[in-house]
């Protein structure tokens, strides 16, 4: 069996008092990288996991937008400002 | 003379009341796609544009995350729930 794993950039636009689900279900798999932003690499399987399971939790007018890429080394990343993941909120 | 272009994905997180400034920053650049979540291709020299000037724009515990990539192909990308860019607030 094959497992492949695929690297991922999670975003969400939830109403502000809603977020909570959204975070907690995303941290089992992804790592928190700004308010609203998770990334990591998962299995496919995950990603399926992911997006079922964010899509029953949006509301209307509420979206999630998952950017998927083959592997980390195909994305470079800069962090400008503040890094939110220096704070231990985001640990 | 060589132009390379590379596909940004860009994400903020500002106070909700100084947003504007941001967005009507980066829609001169990228797709507006989600709240906070901008796209597209742009040339090496509007990248460091815009890494300079979303700097100049960002107060104490705000951040930008500017997520490089060679070139869209290596993104898949799905919307999940509403799609905001069927909204005109997004043209």
């Amino acid at each position: 069996m094959v497992v492949t794993v695929v690297y991922l950039i999670v975003v969400y636009d939830m109403r502000a008092d809603r977020t909570r689900l959204m975070l907690n279900f995303l941290r089992k798999y992804l790592t928190h990288v700004q308010n609203s932003v998770f990334e990591g690499e998962v299995t496919e399987g995950d990603l399926e996991t992911i997006r079922n399971h964010t899509e029953s939790l949006l509301n209307p007018e509420e979206s999630v937008i998952i950017y998927r890429v083959g592997s980390a080394q195909y994305v470079d990343r800069t962090v400008i400002g503040d890094d939110p993941t220096d704070d231990a909120r985001f640990l």
